[in-house]
Formats: C-alpha cells, sequence, structure tokens
C-alpha cells in the first residue's frame, strides 16, 4: 500500500504527524535507526521495538551485494528475512555507489562500479535499483538520483540535478510499472540541486509532475557548512507540499535534527547513534562523551544519571570502559542501546513540544545546553 | 556463605542434585558458562537468565589484568560489575598462567608472568589468587594450582600435583583466614595427579585432609584421549566424597558432557559452546554445522528443526550466514544464544534422565546418534 500521511499539530513550520504503512504507523518526527546489512548493528529487532523504533533503514547497495535481492525475495521479502515487523525505508544505493567516486562510472542509463566485496563490476540504473527494493517489499522505497558532490559549481550541480529528475521518472515509471504486481510500499521522490536554490526549486517543480506519497531531501550533510545546510532547508521547505511526509537524507547529529524539525522536516536517518556507540561516544544531556576516556575507569555511575535505558539503569561508566577495552560484544550492544535511545527519546519530546505548543522554547533550551557544554559529535 | 550440596536422585555413578550459594541454588549436572572479561561473551544477564543459565564462571586471570581487582571491588563485587544476579564461580587464575609457558616462570612461592595486555611483570601465588577472589565475591572460589602438562613423567606429574597440594593448604588458609571477613563464597579444592592413577589417588588423600565444599578435576581436558580422560574419571570419582560436588574443568564437548556425568560429575564449564558460535560452528541434534558453508546460502530452514531457541525460532540458515560473512555482531548474538541453549537443554535433559531413572538409555541414544552422524566439535 502507498503510505499515508496525516499532520495533527504544527508549531511554527515545523509538524507533527502520522505516517501509515503496510507495517504500521511512524509518528513523526521520527529518526530511522539505519540496518545496513539486514540488522541494525548489535540491535535484536525486538530491543530495537522496546527502544520504541518505529521504523528502521535498510541500504540497498549493500543488500543487493550481500546476501543478494534473490535471497531476500525467498523469504518474502527484508521484513521477514530480518524479524522486523515494523515499517522499512530502503534508499536507492546511489547514495553509497557515489561515495565510491573512482570505483565508479555513470552514464545517462545509469551506473557501473567495482563491488567493493568481490570487485565485480555492478550495473545500477533506476530501473535495478527498483528492481531490488520491491524484492525487498519495503514500505517506502527512495528513486534512484544522482548525488551531487559539493562543492560543484550551477553548471554541475544542474546537470546533476537534471539527470536526478530524469532518473526518478524512469523510477516511477518502473516501481509504478501496470502491468506488474502492485507494490508493498510507496517511493518517495528526492529533491537536489547542491546549494543553488533556483535548481532546489527547479527540482521540486520537476518531481511535482509526478504523484510521489513522501519528498525528500538529498545532497546536504555532504560536507557543506550548517549555515548553507539551514538556508537550503529553510528556502526548499516552505515550497515543499504541506501534505507529504519530508525526509532529510543522512541528518544527523541531535542540534542538526532539532535544527531541521524547526523547518518543517519529518523523517530522519543517520549512522551516527549505531556508529558512535560501537566507537565508544555516547550522547548524553550534556554532550557527547567518549567512555574510552582512563577518566571513566573508575567511575561508578551511569553514561548519563538523567537517562533510564537499560544501559544507564544497570551499567557504570568504568563497566562500559572496561568492555570497550576488551573488545567486548556487549560493550557495542550497550552502547548501542543507549544512543539509539537519546536519538528516539529525543524525537519524542520534540513530537510532545509541537504537540504542547512548546517546541520554540524547549528547541532554544537544548540548543543552547548543548553549545555551552561545547557538545560535538 | 559456604556452599552447600545435597543429592536427589541417583542413576548407577550419576546423581541429579542441588548447590545452594548466597546467590541462589544451581541444579546439578550443569554447565557454566565462560565469562572471561566479566560478560558471557555477547550475552546480557537477562539472556544468560531466560537461556536457564543459573551459574556462570568469571576468570581471574583475565579480571586481575583488566579491569584489575580494585575496579570490580569498588563495585562490590563482580556479580554487581557485571549485574549477574546468580552464582559465580571463578577459576584461580592458574590455567590461564600455565598456558603462556616460555611467558612464565614458576618457583615454590607461585607463578611471575609477562602480561599479555601490557607486558608488566605480574605475580600469581595462591595468596594473591585468594585475594582477588575474594575481591570478586564468588560464590565458589578454587585453590591455585600447578596445572599439569600433558604428557608428564611419572616424576613430572608427581613434582607438579605435590606443588599443587601445598598451595591447596596456602589457598585455604589464607581464604579462610580467621582475622578476616567471612568469605562471601566457599573454596573447591583441585585433585590433580597427570593420568598416573595413584598420583589422583594421593592428591585427593591430600585435600581431603581440609574441609571443602566441593573438590574438581583439573589437569584432564589438556590433550590426552579421550580414553585417558575415562580412565582416570571411572577411577578417580568413586573415591570422592559422595556428598561433595564434583567439578570437572575446562570439559568440554556435548559427547564428553555425558560421559562425564554416568562417571558422576556435577558440574562443568568450557568456552566450547560460546567460541564456537562466533565462529559459526553450531550444535544440533545431529551434530556441529558450519553456518559459513555456501550449502546454506539459502537455506530458510532453521539452525536445528527441533530446536525452540530464540535464533530457531526466528531466523534461517540463510541469515545467520548472511550476518556471518558481514562479520554482524547480530550473528555472533544469535550462535550465542542457539549453542547455550543447545548445552543448557542438554543439562536440563541429563537431570530429567537422572531423575527418571532412564539416563542410561538415554545416554546410549544420545552417544549413538552423534556417532552415527560423525558429530564433531
Amino acid at each position: 500500500m502507498r503510505p499515508g500521511f496525516t499532520v495533527h499539530a504544527r508549531a511554527g513550520a515545523a509538524r507533527a504527524g502520522r505516517l501509515v504503512t503496510a507495517h504500521g504507523v511512524v509518528e513523526t518526527p521520527a529518526f530511522m535507526p539505519v540496518g545496513t546489512y539486514g540488522t541494525v548493528k548489535a540491535m535484536t529487532p525486538e530491543e530495537l521495538e522496546s527502544l520504541g523504533a518505529q521504523i528502521i533503514l535498510g541500504n540497498t547497495f549493500h543488500l543487493m551485494l550481500r546476501p543478494g535481492a534473490k535471497i531476500i525475495a525467498a523469504h518474502g521479502g527484508l521484513h521477514r528475512f530480518m524479524h522486523w515487523t515494523h515499517p522499512i525505508l530502503t534508499d536507492s544505493g546511489g547514495f553509497q555507489v557515489f561515495s565510491l567516486k573512482s570505483l565508479r562510472r555513470i552514464s545517462e542509463e545509469g551506473v557501473w562500479f567495482r563491488s567493493p566485496v568481490d570487485g565485480r563490476e555492478v550495473r545500477l540504473t533506476p530501473e535495478d535499483s527498483m528492481e531490488v527494493q520491491l524484492a525487498l517489499r519495503s514500505d517506502i522505497a527512495m528513486a534512484l538520483d544522482d548525488c551531487t558532490a559539493y562543492p560543484a559549481t550551477e553548471a554541475e550541480a544542474r546537470a546533476s540535478m537534471e539527470r536526478s529528475m530524469r532518473w526518478a521518472v524512469r523510477s516511477h515509471a518502473h516501481y509504478y510499472r501496470p502491468a506488474a504486481q502492485e507494490p508493498a510500499g510507496g517511493l518517495f521522490g528526492i529533491v537536489q540541486g547542491g546549494m543553488h536554490m533556483p535548481l532546489r526549486l527547479a527540482s521540486l517543480d520537476a518531481l511535482l509532475r509526478l504523484e510521489w506519497p513522501g519528498l525528500a531531501v538529498g545532497g546536504l550533510a555532504v560536507g557543506e557548512s550548517e549555515q548553507e545546510r539551514l538556508g537550503v532547508l529553510e528556502s526548499l521547505v516552505p515550497q515543499m507540499p504541506a501534505g507529504l511526509p519530508r525526509y532529510l537524507m543522512g541528518v544527523g547529529r541531535p542540534e542538526d535534527i532539532v535544527a531541521a524539525v524547526l523547518c518543517g522536516i519529518d523523517l530522519f536517518d543517520c549512522v551516527m547513534p549505531t556508529r558512535h556507540a560501537r566507537n565508544g561516544h555516547l550522547f548524553t544531556a550534556s554532550g557527547v562523551i567518549n567512555i574510552r576516556n582512563s577518566a571513566f575507569a573508575a567511575d561508578l555511575s551511569p553514561v548519563d544519571a538523567s537517562c533510564d535505558c537499560y544501559t544507564c539503569r544497570n551499567f557504570t561508566r568504568a563497566y562500559l570502559r572496561h568492555l570497550d577495552r576488551c573488545n567486548e560484544i556487549l560493550g557495542s550492544r550497550l552502547n548501542t542501546i543507549h544512543n539509539l535511545h537519546f536519538y528516539i527519546a529525543l524525537m519524542r519530546a520534540l513530537r510532545a513540544a509541537i504537540a504542547a505548543g512548546t517546541l520554540g522554547e524547549w528547541a532554544r533550551q537544548f540548543l543552547a545546553a548543548r553549545r555551552d557544554r561545547g557538545a560535538v559529535a
């Protein structure tokens, strides 16, 4: 079924809504933990559920290489393969392919790249990406786009955006092709155009010639400054249809998410909470701490005394530091639980503040506290 | 408190009993998952609990090096450090030190070794081992022994055993020293003597001059044949006091455990289920499978159709193989759950067969089935 979206509260440009999919409802603004290889690293599906995750992201690029779409399709799709019963969004694979740089070549038809797994040459066209995502049976699929590099001249950004728009048309045509079975989900389009506002608006116009159950903002979190990113969002988002969910791809730090929610963004994904966890970087109300620091060797307090996650309720900083030093799997697990809890609690707080009409004050305090404490991620 | 032990059912030499400690009851025969660094690798305490683990083993050698006894003592002991509320047995550190071979030198006082963590020289005397184990507040501590190499001449085995017996006396004297606080648990003695039965019996005699709440058989699972091991057990165990629990250290494969239970052993530990899990070797009713095998790439069946563990209820062999190929932490977790479930279910079946008076037949079938299928671990 095509996802449906309703907004039930607003606070300035920010909105609280409900995204309805075949696998259930996602309350927005929402954060999607990233499950690259059919697993949110270190977590079981039940743990994600109990943390309050309502939707996760799967990476088409990685899954098409390992184990391949065929094996996942034989399981009946990605949900059953990984035993996750709630909504899944899959990306198109484009972002990862473009990150390969020297290992790929691009044409109007699509992208060819050397598999980082076994070196074989792999093709990814809009039609290929749709085939994989249809096989994965994700609730939300993403159009294949040409991810504009940063920085890019106006001419470069225009050429890239225009190719993305032609690929969006091909993605749409293939995902919804009339002869085929009704897709399990719906396809989101992606606005490109780099840091060039006229291109961003042209991209949005081009997309709106087709019907999408949601739109994404791509090509951000690629190296631009915070100011540039907010500049794009502040100009672009008000032009996006109010009735569609808006997904800011790959962003980011807690403060970036808060700022983007204030601009009217509804959906987020980022590897930061899970990757940081495995590197011992833990989010707290007063900023990020590195559990590897020897200052924590005999610290009997929890990571964050104000946190009620499983990790903080049961384990000390000294224990977590010890697990990290010994490369114990449980360390990655406990850190991941804590960081995902932080992100998911952040989204819950944002939704509550929007509903209560207190978002402005809440966000000012949140951002000021992090700036004061020199929070870095 | 000193552990207490009662036997409530017998089948030949085998017994079913209850080992009572300050942290609860252990039904025997029991298997102790190994928690080297204050974590049974990849598992939370709650997962171990739900698998039915009643007691775990902590490694004094590893914990004294990282994080050190002082930090664990500051937490109130190993239970609180690692958030495990059930019984813990700690080994003495001797076995690991003796495994270092060229990196250690031994004297009557104790052993000196180079820390494999940072290269510093570390001393381990019987008194040192007791100090660490008392700080860990384990329910069962083990005397420091000189672990006899295999093979060993009679003279070598005798010298090693006699040193172990002198160290047992020193361990006992220090663990229960009168001026100190009452220990949290009790101290087990360890019978040594290599493959030489007169030495084994002399070792037992020497130990029985002191009071121990339990006795262990050490110096097995060090390279001897199955026949040699069973030879020692069949001659030694009938001479051990019937009222004390008997712990066979470091053994082993499921078939070895069954054979030892038939000889009258009550307690086991081994890294095999957890280490095998991380290497993709999974125990099943029809032997061990290697999930890395490409034959499982598209296998939609569970690891073992007759198994009701979390892994087998929810995930396919194809998914587990995929996780293993991608080095995903969840793979180690799901494999560990399955293998520990296998071992703990095995012990439950052994206890039930002893109580039902069907142990002989049960064991014959179990061992025959594994021989037929060429089960290897």
